[in-house]
């Protein structure tokens, strides 16, 4: 059985109930510049450290760290008329203008963000954070931003790595942070069907916390889980590392609540499946918050498993293992994780991360982790299949141990990176998925535009990849970048970023997998889905937010952008 | 191995071929009036008989079959002029305004549909038929009739059962029905990631047997399979009675080719999965051609099975034998195919077609068909998951011929219908799905409906159901029901389909779990997908097709229906 679901809630729902102003609005749990909470942060091993400023050229002696006091916000720029308005809606003890508040909705947690607090610049915040508690409320909110215009960001746990939560103004005056945290309840449970319905502010552990009580699991853990919620899973697509048993988070849902401006909807509430039209879920999925704000997502759920079995594999090389995770992908052999390291980033999880840098005696190859998951003899017989397959695929079984390791370490890699950009180095992630046969193309491409543009800013880069998502016909490629930042660290990653971008789309990947588009990717929507489909995108957001106050600047390519004739 | 992909496409290629005006515009393969062709009509056995006139009042003396010379077809509308300018963008070989070749196309294969044919009313036909062979050619006939106000109806096998190809000209003085018929190529066979790009007018059997030419097979084997296409399956989210194991078409589609008045676009082209906004594949699927005519599309294929393995079982109620389902599903054990019959199909499915009415010897309650496919190995591990669950649930193996008999008489139902029609009993099908916990209230309600509308008609009506398709939430129903017919067959069943539709919307099913929209479903979409669902088809629908050619009276309710109040 997984412990994670059950330890983490207790301290996430502690941090919820903090508040810094008069109001009664509380401070998300993660600290505004960085992944974790300020007592996750963890130094670097002299090791680590060594070989930053050997390879990298990282001064390492050099403080990075923010001060929060030194921080400049853009100033709040609603009227005084106006926050009284919104105070009637919602409730005064539900709107804050607070700095802090602001400051901890500024900006998300891509390294950009990060990197960006430590710059100096002025920050653009939200000018106030609202935090409904009804879709009444939230429709007249968004009423009356559509009459007022006022821009609206929805808000769940500030996890975006893309910009997803980032206060755009767009063509409007001023901004507002709409947070769903007060949308935390469990309804709903029917344990026949597998279904419940989740409040769309409910944290990952929060949710699996509310569900365990029942007996029952999500099963959806992404690496943002400790924080990301409900609402910000099903909007964004978010895909979990048990994705090969459970599906991405777009498979679970059964239904959303939907409030837009002109109204709320359910799409999927009939059935199962349906052949009564376009399946209207799909278009709400991956909208972002640019149309309409998801209250509520009635979701899969399943038995808490009851038991696990782990077991890793090492491969000669990461086009064979590739071949072997396609095999049992295909056969349908059913595991509930299933994932490849290739070389590099197989090298470094062998090695304890306080000895990263160091010698090591760990096997050569590429590491492959299973874990099965369910009744008894459902996980033994997936387990025995799946590892028959895998060894008669070139892959040799080097016991549990390294998939237990993988999964007590799952959820720590963002806390890292943030030693690492107070170290001064650079640290990001990037992913995109293609098809099977396309897939060393692919990595090979994107590996060769990130060196580049690295190598050019005057640093080694250190360049890991694994598979996580895998398909019948395809897989995802997921990167985690080390280097060391130049005298313009903004500038430097967005030139890598820009380049492994226009890699990706010429080389037959998605331009994102899992991390959805926000600001970030929103300039390769064009070449992703097309002129026609972008014209699809706006004819819907007309449709429902007729004003355009949803999330602006986000997802959807302004006018010139889309006709890049 | 199936061998039944492999055996049906030569008839089928053979009548695509015939040809019966200055054209070479093809012949739909199936009789204007009938499922099947004229050879495969079987008359009904003397018990069928003697049930039909004892039960229901049928005087099955009378002949109720169509003298197709008698058929008054409206007049071709289109000017000469508009002709000629067809002819011009597809060649004046690939235009027919012939009698036999509008007739063909002139309606589906709904019970209304063939009961319209043997009322004596003037039957409407599309006022030509044209067959181009590039997407320049589609395009070019979409910006023509958006220009000339010509409505549009996209035709594939014609085997829609809700209306779905029938010629409705809308607000326009003229309606051509578009045949898909020359998109039958097979392109891009990609063995590796398991994917083939199949030519949207390819039938079922001919699609398999030109798979099969590279080992792989696509599996999807609705009822419609030896007549319905490729592009059909796509835009009406057919679901095959292997969805346990290969999923609904809707699962199987990676990329659609859609050409629209606005252009052609390339719906999932980036990959198996992706973050990238929403999933414009699902607008498009479901779309039923009212947003644009589907060419070309990527599926998912796979290694032709080795083996098959057959098991059936008996439970002793269908609560009992759904609840058994439902465990497997949630399990996820992994059979090919899984359905439930209740006891009165049982029953039935237990007599020889030929022994209908006469006194059984065979098992009693609710039969469950079981199959397997994969390697030797995966199919018989899935196997016996899947029977000790059903076993250790309530069920009794009754071997392997039930099964094997249920595969060999598949594809025949319709044309049994064809046969009660002819005799003058009614006989009609419709489903649903819901959530498991809902299964036995919807059971109920439509089963109610039904007896009771029929009933007030003054006809005794056998009412069976089974479940053929599962999902871990919940499951389809699927209904057929015989009867007689009254004076008024048309009317008689417009009254028991509009009571059925109102008990399923309010009982919580879908208005249609796989037969799609169409003309027939239309008036209960605003509750299926309430007004803002409507709205955002509109939306896209005056995006990509704003003179609102294609496809009109379909799928999308008009103004006033789509706002009850």
């Amino acid at each position: 059985m997984d412990g994670g679901a059950a330890e983490r809630p207790s301290r996430t729902i502690e941090a919820m109930t903090s508040t810094s102003d008069n109001s009664s609005v509380a401070l998300p749990p993660m600290r505004f510049d960085l992944w974790g909470t300020a007592d996750e942060a963890k130094p670097l091993s002299d090791s680590i450290k060594k070989l930053l400023s050997q390879a990298m050229g990282v001064d390492t002696d050099k403080d990075h760290t923010v001060d929060a006091a030194s921080v400049t916000l853009t100033e709040p720029r609603l009227s005084e008329s106006a926050v009284q308005d919104l105070e009637r809606i919602v409730g005064a003890k539900n709107v804050s203008q607070d700095r802090e508040q602001r400051m901890a909705r500024a900006r998300g947690k891509s390294s950009l963000d990060l990197l960006e607090w430590r710059s100096g610049d002025v920050v653009s915040a939200p000018d106030a954070v609202l935090v409904p508690g009804t879709e009444d409320e939230v429709l007249a909110i968004l009423e009356y931003c559509s009459e007022h215009e006022i821009a609206v960001v929805p808000f769940g746990g500030g996890t975006s790595v893309v910009g997803g939560v980032n206060p755009v103004s767009g063509e409007f005056d001023a901004v507002i942070s709409v947070d769903l945290r007060r949308f935390d309840a469990i309804e709903d449970v029917d344990p026949v069907s597998g279904l419940a319905t989740l409040g769309a502010g409910l944290s990952g552990p929060h949710a699996e916390f509310l569900l365990a009580e029942h007996g029952l699991q999500l099963g959806h853990f992404p690496q943002s889980f400790p924080y990301a919620t409900i609402g910000g899973f099903a909007v964004t697509r978010s895909a979990g590392q048990n994705s090969a048993g459970y599906g991405r988070f777009d498979d679970m849902v059964r239904e959303l609540t939907v409030v837009t401006p002109k109204g709320v909807f359910h799409p999927g509430k009939q059935s199962p499946a349906s052949a009564a039209g376009p399946d209207l879920k799909e278009i709400v999925m991956g909208s972002e918050g640019a149309f309409g704000i998801a209250t509520r997502v009635r979701v899969h759920v399943h038995p808490i498993p009851q038991v696990k079995r782990y077991e890793a594999f090492v491969f000669p090389s990461f086009g064979v293992g590739a071949d072997a995770l396609r095999a049992v992908e295909q056969q349908g052999t059913g595991p509930t994780v299933i994932r490849l390291s290739d070389e590099i980033e197989s090298a470094i999880n062998f090695t304890s991360s306080d000895a990263i840098g160091e010698k090591s005696q760990a096997p050569q190859g590429c590491l492959c982790i299973t874990v099965f998951e369910g009744t008894y003899e459902h996980a033994e017989s997936r387990h025995k299949e799946t590892r028959e397959l895998l060894l008669a695929s070139g892959g040799t079984s080097v016991g549990e141990g390294p998939a237990r390791k993988w999964e007590e370490g799952r959820f720590g890699a963002p806390v890292l990176r943030d030693s690492l950009l107070d170290a001064g180095a650079l640290c990001e992630t990037l992913e995109t998925a293609t098809d099977w046969a396309n897939a060393p193309r692919l990595k090979k491409a994107v590996g060769d535009a990130l060196a580049t543009s690295l190598n050019d800013s005057g640093t080694m880069a250190l360049v890991m990849c694994h598979i996580s998502h895998v398909y019948a016909t395809g897989c995802s490629l997921y990167f985690t970048i080390v280097a060391g930042q130049d005298d313009q660290p903004l500038a430097q990653w967005r030139a890598a970023k820009q380049a492994v971008s226009k890699a990706i789309e010429a080389n037959g990947g998605t331009i994102t997998h899992h991390h959805a588009v926000g600001t970030d990717h929103m300039p390769y929507m064009t070449d992703e889905i097309e002129p026609l489909g972008v014209e699809i995108l706006r004819g819907i957001k007309r449709t429902l937010d007729p004003a355009g106050i949803l999330n602006p600047g986000k997802l959807i390519p302004a006018g010139a952008e889309s006709n890049p004739s």
